[in-house]
């Protein structure tokens, strides 16, 4: 792996993808090369390049100056390009199976080459489109339980901690998730974007004050919790897989906050499904998605918590207390994430692509419910299965 | 006030401080000047430098690159005189009848130049000596409430907070707090230092598990919370005063911590003075300062509050919330802070200059009961008014 910062920022375009390329010698010398932009052009450029046997394929990604959101363009700076290169290497000394390869970053050019997925597929899509990812959910479990303890002060000494806790400073990625996941679907604010049929289930939520001082609170642990380094944005559309294999991608986002929060984020992302879905085996399999994540995650970071060398960790109760806390966090951060994903800017394609407007509305409904109800009962739930069994308590009394 | 970073580290003496003010041009030209070095000499060289007829006078502080601890050298950045010049400056903008004036600083040399206010009491001795200060606990209230609010996500915008949080990333001297105050008096540490007499009740709170459970949580928030910027060692001997004028001094330790802990550390100090003395009109005196520090403080805070532009400070009964939680936090931290002066490294005068040894002895024995009470039952509080009571029955009970 290289790195260098000699150049002056420009944006690639497919022909410059592939000059670059060759001149880095990724491929062998004589192929002819082929590329394709295939980002969604909101924060980056993502280019495909693979040679003229297929034979081998990489990625070149590369940050964009600006953010663009429903037509409008923001200013951001770069930095989040040498975040998410930095947060990818880090993860890869943790979880180096559950993560792409990075085969060299620019900071100057914030671009990164990394490992090709695309012999893999976008959980998201692979769930609306019924896929079995039967070793998903252990994966997952995994790569939370792995890089938060390794990323923890349970794990690190603190003057590694802090220094992490610097250089993941992110301030403008995590703007973005205060306003648009914790501020803006709780207001009558301008980004809101929803059918009208919602209106007055917003309106419900804008004038829930006991929903609202929660989400307060929510909103303040992911302000000041430095816990652990996150991913940040660890939705299924953040995932690649396939039956036996599982790739966590785009840590732009990733920060210190919260140990619940990325763990919310990945729940509220298969709810999606389990709202959505009308066959009761796929609902059952999500809801095991989400029961056996919780499990993973929980023994896979008690087994970490014995190799820590800080005291308190021999503490009895003390383990406990760090689970229950990340445990009842996360049921509110995934009540936020389902609120956010239904009024707020930024929509899934779970909700947005059922045809059936009344349909539709109805599923947005449950979401908004279920969120509202996740975010105000979660210090309620001891345990991921009381989670389950309420959530299906809860569809019965609605349905 | 004028900045220059031209010079290489060297330890300041008598002379070379005198000269440097000459070559500053801080007193009148052709005055003759005096200086004595007056530092405890554990981490820093203070000099009070003054002219013949004593109309003027200054202090330097210099930071060592070292800190000598029982007679031990531990190697210590210079980064902490950057702190602490920062840390004055960021609070005379807030608060600037309640610190020291800077005059210069010198990032290279770890240099600060500052108000000379030798013409106060260290509290500290104040208390023990019987003096009264009627104004401290107003201006302490008042001190606490402004810097921590106006540094809080409530006050400033997520960057400009952020960029704080950076800036007073302060591993090595929070590594002194979270060895010598949350950690080793907890267990049988090396570092701690006590009577033998108090070997019984050392080892019983280092076998009291449900104490041990709380400091753990109480730890965790000193390293993880980052709710505001905190001075970070507000003890009495950090504070100036008469009966009139408050002067916070020595924010070295100052970084992003929250906000319980600052208020838990002065109670504590005060408290000291409560479990000591034998005049029941002393000990009414001290709870008062405790009692009206916090009223002070809550008010304070609530009045700034209702200048937040963050929409969540007009839900309702999220400042309750904060309040509550910063009010039981800082019991919890004030119990930290009156065990780890007992039982740990760094000692108090207000226990250690109790001449009679049976009396000193069964002070700190109250001092280590009344740290375990507050620490565990914290949250059963909530009011001042409650601890205050509990204060008075605890004492009578025990007597």
């Amino acid at each position: 792996m290289a790195i260098t910062q000699s150049n002056i920022y420009e944006s690639l375009t497919e022909q410059t993808a592939i000059a670059l390329a060759i001149k880095l010698r990724i491929f062998e010398e004589g192929k002819v090369l082929y590329c394709k932009e295939i980002g969604d052009g909101n924060l980056n450029l993502v280019f495909h390049i693979y040679d003229q046997d297929e034979e081998k394929s990489i990625i070149i990604k590369q940050a964009l100056p600006y953010a663009k959101v429903v037509g409008k363009s923001m200013p951001l700076t770069l930095q989040r390009a040498t975040i998410e290169s930095n947060a990818l290497k880090l993860q890869a000394s943790i979880v180096p199976d559950l993560v792409p390869k990075v085969y060299y970053t620019d900071e100057s050019l914030a671009i990164t080459i990394m490992e090709d997925l695309s012999h893999l597929t976008i959980v998201r899509s692979g769930l609306i489109d019924n896929f079995d990812f039967p070793i998903l959910s252990k994966h997952i479990g995994e790569f939370i339980a792995k890089t938060l303890y390794h990323t923890s002060d349970y794990a690190l000494h603190p003057f590694k901690k802090k220094e992490l806790v610097r250089q993941f400073s992110n301030p403008e990625l995590c703007k973005i998730t205060e306003d648009l996941v914790f501020t803006d679907p709780f207001f009558n604010s301008e980004s809101n974007d929803f059918e009208e049929e919602l209106l007055p289930d917003a309106v419900e939520i804008w004038q829930d004050f006991k929903l609202k001082l929660e989400v307060a609170k929510l909103k303040k642990s992911f302000l000041t919790e430095a816990e652990a380094l996150l991913h940040g944005d660890l939705h299924t559309g953040s995932i690649f897989a396939d039956i036996e294999t599982t790739k966590v991608i785009d840590p732009e986002f990733s920060f210190y906050g919260p140990i619940g929060f990325d763990i919310g984020q990945f729940f509220a992302n298969l709810l999606f499904q389990y709202i959505t879905s009308k066959e009761e085996s796929k609902k059952e399999k999500i809801l095991s998605y989400i029961e056996n994540t919780w499990h993973v995650f929980s023994a896979t970071f008690s087994e970490l918590w014995k190799e820590s060398l800080d005291s308190y960790t021999k503490v009895e109760g003390y383990l406990e207390y760090i689970l229950d806390k990340s445990f009842k966090d996360s049921l509110g951060f995934t009540g936020c994430e389902l609120i956010r994903r239904t009024i707020g800017l930024s929509h899934v394609k779970d909700l947005d692509g059922i045809e059936h407007y009344d349909e539709r509305i109805q599923a947005k409904r449950r979401t908004l419910d279920i969120g509202s109800f996740l975010i105000k009962e979660r210090k309620q739930f001891s345990s991921i299965d009381e989670v389950i069994f309420s959530l299906k308590t809860f569809s019965k009394e609605r349905s």
